[in-house]
């Protein structure tokens, strides 16, 4: 009977959901991967620690050492998190032969490419699943049973924070601040949330998830972010008026070999399969050539979820492991299309402003619009306020954002605009 | 440069479609699995035929010896649907040591064993994500990425004619039969369409599934089948008025070790998510211990989504044949759980029912259900007719499937009692 040795970097809350997995299914791991699994070593930063699982005594250290040493440690499952040592452990793990399951995004969505490229030498498995949307299975997708599609189109609610915010405010009319803290009170955002209502948790995803698409490296810099910290019930409720639903979504799109990513909100159809997916859930929707449109629903973060991803990794990396057969599926980044900048891409737009309400306001700004190309497919006038400030809605058709920008620089200016409220992308239709 | 010959059996929708994803990207196919694609030969019953793919002369054939015998030929695409000729030359090439594609939903699950323990026995190949749910990737994500869990349900709308009269008869209030001339309009129904109202379709593909999730052979007559030609709009509009959607549904769940494999109509809450797949679409939900709730969701039939499938299976194949590595992913069905029959399922129930519109009827009939062990969850009695029969519409709290029959059974004799309408299961809350 084989076994094999592995150990762990880091026993947080996601390596702690790996042990259990692990722990709890011991006697099924021969049958589903041909092994059963050893924890020979669970880095960790003190031992002294008290944690949700137990491991027989010699199993933690926090000596790096002893796990890059061992030659019988054929697999690192790389749970940490940030940078560094991420970075440097997974490296040296990958020259000395070891394979890797991670689940840390921010280190591909930053260095992908360094790693990618020494594992492909190296020849090991690489595996990193859980970097994205949790316990979705999606990157392997995307890898292999959408392998024969050109991928055109891969748009996600990827962020479960904002995802939780943005249903607080659409379904119960809460204001951004009291669904953050709501979040925060349920362990869904952080004391300090940037990471995810700024968009960069997001952006970090749909890095991977571009790359993986479009078969080109498309790295963290490459990708336009906007949170929703801009967004008020205000818009919300336009949107729903108009059939609209908003949700934080990282975009990627490629058309004519030239990619687009980037992350922001966005009105989407009521009846686009985005728009159901509320609360901390998360959905990937996938377009491609040959298979149409797909989509793929789940828990995008949370203990068990995450362990998920990582152990599904693991069982196939043992699997080769055990075959003889590791480091096949590497980077698939073997092209090298363009990356568009933001001001590049074409969408529609809703815009949100304050003007006098007063004859001839619409026409001036219909006018400037027209100057710069951009038409409209919608205006709502909403009454007018006491003061004689009107606020003007207005949907676009299709237009180039260097073009609403222009014409939007010039409207700014006019003596009849107060404020531009808001200006968000509108997809999926 | 590596070049890998094919065969594939059946020229007809689906292998129109290969033919055309192969032959559409013929530059990439290095890339993305190590190999050129050669299509060696195509097995049809006609060449003359016109069709909407070109291929070399000499190609098409009807002889299955000159595929079988070519040596050169490593894998085999079965997209010619039927059991046989279909069984008997994927047999033969197993044992001849050829990998296999298959889209094959109905030998598999038929004669699935026979078939995987042919491949494991010649340590072959044999891939069949197309047999269910069309191009949506689940077969892939059951046997690796959600691997780490215990499954403990899998239900599915897996029956896109099916969606599509339900979804019509829900949203715009068709009826049963109005709804599939539509469906045979636009070539979702079949001139004869029993294979997929009646349940049949959908019970081979969830006794796949099944299979699949709970590592035990589910066979075809494992499975409790109920189309959808008893329901009316009667009981869609109840449904909706009591928060349901009515969808047919696969069904497979374990719960100590025991299996249940169903499909027939549901009651499910608007707010599931399987609940807004409409049309069409088809959408497989799992439900495991680790990853919680997941959902896959996309075209379940048509040509390209097939195909697409179809071919990502075959780039697997091919980049597993160039690594000498064919015949991993064989039978994952290493245990062999009880299989429920139908009476033992446990679950809620709608049931629609006419009565004498007469006091004490409803106490009459509530003694019965509480003498069974059948308790209520709500009641509602709609209007009275002038011809003094009210019609009771029912859900109940969990019961044993055989204690409510065995209730309706009593009900049934009763004098109040006039008609037994409908029962309906209720699930997913």
């Amino acid at each position: 009977m084989n076994r094999i040795d592995i150990a762990i970097l880091g026993l947080g809350t996601v390596g702690q959901g790996v042990v259990k997995i692990i722990q709890g299914n011991q006697k099924q791991w021969n049958s589903r991967c041909g092994a059963t699994i050893n924890i020979k070593k669970v880095m960790v930063r003190s031992i002294e620690r008290t944690r949700e699982v137990e491991l027989p005594d010699g199993v933690l250290t926090c000596k790096w050492d002893e796990i890059i040493s061992d030659p019988d440690i054929s697999t690192i499952v790389e749970v940490m998190g940030g940078i560094e040592p991420a970075r440097t452990f997974i490296l040296e793990a990958i020259r000395k032969g070891k394979n890797i399951v991670t689940a840390n995004k921010d280190l591909l969505a930053l260095h992908g490419q360094e790693i990618f490229e020494a594992s492909k030498v190296a020849g090991v498995d690489l595996y990193f699943e859980a970097s994205v949307a949790g316990g979705i299975p999606i990157i392997a997708p995307l890898k292999q049973s959408l392998a024969a599609n050109n991928i055109k189109q891969v748009m996600g609610i990827i962020n479960g924070t904002t995802n939780y915010i943005l249903s607080k405010m659409s379904q119960e009319g809460m204001d951004y601040d009291e669904a953050l803290q709501r979040a925060k009170e349920l362990g869904y955002a952080e004391a300090d949330p940037t990471a995810d209502v700024g968009g960069f948790d997001a952006a970090r995803k749909i890095a991977i998830l571009a790359s993986l698409a479009f078969h080109t490296r498309v790295r963290l810099q490459d990708i336009y972010v906007e949170g929703i910290t801009n967004l008020t019930l205000e818009d919300i409720n336009n949107a729903k008026e108009l059939g609209y639903v908003i949700k934080l979504l990282g975009i990627a799109r490629e058309e004519d070999r030239q990619i687009e990513g980037r992350v922001h909100p966005v009105l989407i159809p009521i009846t686009h399969p985005l728009a159901n997916v509320n609360d901390s859930f998360n959905a990937v929707f996938v377009y491609g050539d040959a298979v149409g449109e797909t989509m793929f629903f789940g828990h995008g973060a949370g203990q068990m979820p995450t362990a998920s991803a990582v152990t599904g990794d693991l069982l196939e990396v043992i699997s080769n492991t055990i075959n003889g057969y590791t480091g096949r599926l590497s980077c698939t980044c073997y092209e090298d299309k363009v990356i568009k900048s933001i001001g590049e891409i074409t969408t529609k737009y809703y815009l949100r402003m304050h003007v006098l309400d007063r004859p001839g306001v619409l026409a001036s700004i219909a006018g400037v619009f027209g100057n710069h190309g951009v038409s409209l497919a919608s205006v709502l006038q909403k009454n007018g306020s006491p003061l004689g400030i009107a606020e003007l809605v207005v949907i676009t058709h299709m237009v180039k954002e260097n073009d609403i920008q222009d014409a939007l620089a010039v409207i700014k200016e006019m003596s009849i605009t107060k404020s531009i409220e808001n200006l968000i992308r509108v997809e999926g239709n």
